[in-house]
Formats: C-alpha cells, sequence, structure tokens
C-alpha cells in the first residue's frame, strides 16, 4: 500500500528532475510509510528508495510499521537528514513548504553543500490523499459508525439539566468508550439562539429546552469521522420545523449533486440554490463541506471557489446550516463517499426530526 | 498586562534595530495581546504601537479580548499583513523562525519591498514567559488543584475491570465536568508491565490486578497543569514499595533542589543522584522536568544539558520515572513554583503509597 502511494508521489514531481523530496508533515508520513509516531522525516528518492528517520523512542514502533528504511536519530534530526543528504549530493532537493519553518529549513541549508537547490512544494501530497483507497475507506466507514452510535448512546444519558459542556464531555466519553483514540475537533453542542454561532464553544449554557445543535467526530485508527444533527428539547415551533425542513431539503439536494466529474463548487451551488429558494441563502455563512481523512479538514473543499472535480473515493461533507442571530441556527451534516454515478451516505443515523 | 510584556519583548529586539516584528505562534500573541481566537498575527513596533490581524469570524471577540488595534483580513492574511507592512517601508522585520512556515514566508516576501531584511528569530517570547505574573501564576494553581480533583473523582469511580483506555476517558471526562477547555496531552493510564513504556497509549489492558500508572493534565483558561500518580490494584509485592521509595525519595531531592539561582540541569543531577544511590540510574530514561504555561512543555528543560537559572515565578514539573522491562515503571510528577528560596509545591495530592 505505501509502496504504491510512494510510486504516485514520486510521479508528481517527475518533470520537475528532483534528486530527492523530503516529506515533513507526520500525517503524509503516516500516509506514505504506515509510520503513525510523532516524530519522524522521510526521504523519497526517484529509483524508490525511502528512508525514514525517527528518534530512539521509536526503534521498534518504524521497525513493525514501516516498510521503508529507518534511520535513528540521536540529537536534532534536521542536522542528521542534512549530514546523509550531503553524502548523496542533491542537486534538487524538493521540501513541503508547508510543513517546515524557516527556522528548519535554515538548519538543513548550513548541513548541505552550497549547490544544493531546495524548491518548496504546496500540497502535493495532500492531492493525493483526497482520493481514498479501499483501506481507507473501511476505516472511514468503521469511524463513521462509531460516531453515530456514540450520539445514540450519549443521547440515552442526556438530562434536561445537562449543560452544553457536560452533554459535549458525554458525547467524547462515548465515543472513546466506542475505541476512538481523541475527538477529531472540539465537540459542539450548542443550546438555543447559542445554536446562532457555527463554531460555539460548549459552555455552561442548559440544554433542556429548545433546539440543541451537536457537532462531532473522532479519530478511529487515525482517521476523522464528522457528523452535525439537531436534537429538539420539549415541542419544536413551527419556524423551527420549517427551517429545518429547508436545511435538510438544501442537504439533500448537495448529496444529490454529488457525482464523479461535477466540481466540488457545482455541489456548494446545488446547496445555495435550495437556501435561495427558502429565501435563506444570506444566513447560510459556510461552506457547504470539505474532504476529511487523516486530517479532519482536507481538500476538495466544498465552497464557492475550489473547482476540483469530484473523483471516486473522495469522503466528503454536506453541512448546510441556516444561523439567525438572537433566534439559533440548524445544521445537518453527512460524510458521504464519491461513486461514479453518485454518492453513498456513509453516516447511518435518520435525519428526522428529532426531539427529546 | 498585555502592554508590559509587549514592552519586554521589544526590550529584547532593541539593539538589532527591527522596524517591526511580526508575531505567528498563536500562544505567544495570546499572551501578548490576549487575543484567543485560532487565526491571528501580532505586528509589533519599537513605537509601543502594536497591530494584530485576524479574519471576520473574530471581529467581536478581538474587539473584546485585546487593547491592540484590530485590522480584520478577508482573504489570505500573509499578503494582507504584506501590504500593510510595505506602506510602512521596514527595513528590518524581525520574524518567529520557529512558527513561519517557508511557504508563508515565501507569500510575505512577495508582498513587501525588494529592501526589506527578514531577520528569523527563535525562542524570543518563549524566554519572556518562561517567567509567570501574578495572574498566570493564579490560573495554574487553579488547573493544577482541578486536575488533582478529578483523579480523586475517576477513582471513586474506577472499577477493577476497567481498562486502561476505559479509565483514561473517566479521567478526561472528570476534568471537563470541572471546566476544562480540553486535555493539556493525551491522558496515559498504564497497567502492570505497560507502565514499562515513559508514553504509553492507553489499550484494553485491563487495570484490575496491580500497578497503575497515570499521567494526566487539562487546559483551564488557557493554562495546562501536569500530574502523575501510581496506584496499585491490591496489595503491593515488596518490589513495588521499595521502588515506589525510591522514586520518590528521588522526586523529594528534586523539589528540594529547586530555587532561585540554580540551574536546571542541578535539579535533574539531584534527581539523579538519588536514582544511582539505588543502583536505578540507568532506568531513568527521560529528563526530571519541563516548564509549563500555555503550553505543556515550555522552556526551561531539567535534563542533562540546559543551564537556565532558575527564576521565581517559573512553573515547572519535578517528575522522575524509573522504568523496568517486562516487570512495570513507577513515576512520580508534581508542578512547583519556583521562590525565592525554595519552591511552592503546587499539586494538593498525597504522594503516600496508594491502593485500590
Amino acid at each position: 500500500m505505501s509502496r504504491e502511494r510512494r510510486a504516485k508521489a514520486l510521479e508528481q514531481f517527475a518533470e520537475k528532475n528532483l534528486d530527492a523530496f523530503l516529506v515533513t508533515s507526520l500525517h503524509n508520513i503516516r500516509y506514505l510509510s504506515g509510520f503513525t509516531g510523532s516524530n519522524g522525516a522521510l526521504l523519497l528518492f526517484p529509483s524508490g528508495e525511502a528512508v525514514l528517520f525517527t528518534d530512539p523512542r521509536y526503534t521498534l514502533q518504524a521497525g513493525q510499521q514501516t516498510d521503508c528504511k529507518v534511520k535513528i536519530a540521536k540529537g536534532p534530526m534536521t542536522g542528521i537528514i542534512g549530514r546523509f543528504l550531503a553524502k548523496r549530493r542533491p542537486l534538487k532537493l524538493g521540501i513541503e513548504g508547508d510543513h517546515m519553518t524557516v527556522t528548519r529549513q535554515q538548519a538543513l541549508n548550513k548541513t548541505l553543500p552550497a549547490v544544493t537547490e531546495i524548491i518548496p512544494f504546496s500540497g502535493s501530497i495532500e492531492k493525493l490523499r483526497m482520493v481514498k483507497d479501499a483501506s481507507e475507506i473501511a476505516i472511514i466507514r468503521k469511524a463513521v459508525n462509531a460516531n453515530a452510535q456514540a450520539l445514540e448512546n450519549a443521547l440515552k444519558r442526556w438530562k434536561p439539566r445537562m449543560s452544553e459542556a457536560e452533554f459535549a464531555s458525554e458525547i467524547d466519553h462515548q465515543n472513546r468508550k466506542l475505541g476512538a483514540e481523541a475527538p477529531a475537533f472540539d465537540t459542539i453542542v450548542a443550546a438555543g439562539p447559542r445554536a446562532a454561532l457555527p463554531h460555539a464553544h460548549p459552555g455552561l449554557t442548559n440544554t433542556g429546552g429548545g433546539m440543541i445543535l451537536i457537532d462531532m467526530g473522532a479519530f478511529h485508527d487515525g482517521y476523522a469521522s464528522d457528523m452535525t444533527r439537531m436534537v429538539y428539547a420539549g415541542t419544536p415551533p413551527a419556524k423551527y420545523k420549517k427551517i429545518y425542513k429547508a436545511v435538510l431539503e438544501a442537504e439533500l439536494a448537495g448529496i444529490d449533486a454529488v457525482r464523479a466529474g461535477v466540481t466540488a463548487v457545482s455541489v456548494d451551488k446545488a446547496v445555495r440554490a435550495v437556501l435561495t429558494k427558502h429565501g435563506l441563502e444570506d444566513k447560510f455563512t459556510h461552506s457547504t463541506g470539505h474532504g476529511l481523512g487523516l486530517e479532519i479538514h482536507e481538500p476538495p473543499r466544498l465552497g464557492k471557489k475550489d473547482k476540483t472535480k469530484l473523483v471516486p473515493g473522495m469522503a466528503i461533507t454536506i453541512e448546510p446550516g441556516v444561523y439567525i442571530e438572537g433566534w439559533g441556527g440548524i445544521r445537518i451534516e453527512d460524510v458521504v463517499l464519491v461513486t461514479e454515478r453518485g454518492c453513498e451516505v456513509l453516516t447511518p443515523l435518520t435525519k428526522e426530526l428529532r426531539t427529546v
């Protein structure tokens, strides 16, 4: 698996005539080598040779996880990579410009022959990661299912006196019980008018009366899930029902628009068209969705600008929302998998209007 | 508060004749401006003028949190900062080399006049942050107390059938209930022989028989706590008692060595001397401790190399450990506050040998 991914990565650089490419994003290192440690760097050579650098804490783990050569660095890693490279006398070295600090590049420069040309790239490996392979899809499916189950389990323990923060913590607890490594982002529980803040931080507000917006996700085997559901504590008034229906219609239109070959922006447009019909377009203040995988937010971005064409195997969210200051907000979010003719909705939970 | 901190920051650059200094670490921005948002940059000028850049999500929040001028950037922030600076025609611009990517520096370069000299600095603001002021100490005290209470609460819910992961999740849950924003790091619960791994990730191993190593911390109002305690499920054998006693003796010797004017390395030496006396020096495979504050790991590092002199107001951990492969490990960790004549142990929990 890793070997095939590395071959694809090298294809991207073929015409640049690089002598080596240095990967420093931990997510990209995991993707290309299998290594999951918290410190590392990966050197790729056009010959197919791949060398993983890490520190003594990971000697055993690196040997088990990767098919790359492993070099254990005692002391500052940049110096050791630089000296290793200096021996190979590379003329052109590619680096990940988004994942290397200015200080680290300076340290690397000092150890390399003066003739070396360092070329920063942006988003090259991330572009490959957009399309998930079978093993990744299986993990994402598992993560999405567990996240849905965690909400069901947490709702069974919900009590009218609970604060947003208490319920958010219950959700995280249930996700962990189902095997999650960590939340994929700070769980959002926003009650009543606070649901109008798309990124509300759970606080002491009571969840016992009115709308509750719940946006939650967790990492399983390194891959993120992401889901938003609304629950109404009590009997929802007509306005809530009406807006809920409009957002759901928009979300379903987004799902309907997803298929191989269409652009990310066209899915966003399909969602906005429904909200415009309901006179709610200006209340939808963020993008329709995003890719997810080893990170919670990955390309493509389903917004007003990104013209990336959808490809089978992309895992993306569809998450329209309507936010009305002083009243509240409604968002509905699923993870879907792009297929040749449409998409598969991975999130297993109902989107019927729900009350507690 | 923020204004005084900015004045101190500028003093550091006085002799470099900078025209401006660009702060891009979110922790350093918070420290120098009060702003806690997830996107921002702060420009400091020798005149005392300070300009905070952030995006439209934070218009209201930035206005409330900071006494700096606020500029709201619609679109890529680097370009907007660059154009703002270009108008001022700086000749020498300091940047945080550890907190700026190569890609971002390239984008900044493009918008600045060609005569601008960009000078990367490392660790300048972090150096100031080592010594906590009264408001910071009050928050750290609160965070450390809550973390101790969370362990007590979690232990009341401990059951012999619980896995490491379940108990770790219970600890996180209790910390959240006490107002923590998030864990300060992945909580460690390591049972039996797994306690020999200093950074064990909680797994399915049962905690019902033998030693349990618990290393936990959480953020309160942005500041981290950190604590390690041992609990023995059952009746501890003689070897456990003996090694526990040796580690505790080493930890107390470390605390005893802390006072204003001594070096970080001398505290590490005092700890190692005790373990050497017990023939355990080679089983202590990490450093004695570290500073903590807005980040869980801050300078100074109490290890074999750091010669930083301790100063009243530094908050540091003392955390010796002994790790024996196949048997287990024992670590005891407190947070202490450096004072003129010694230190104050902030962690309120007993270090008597404890069983469940």
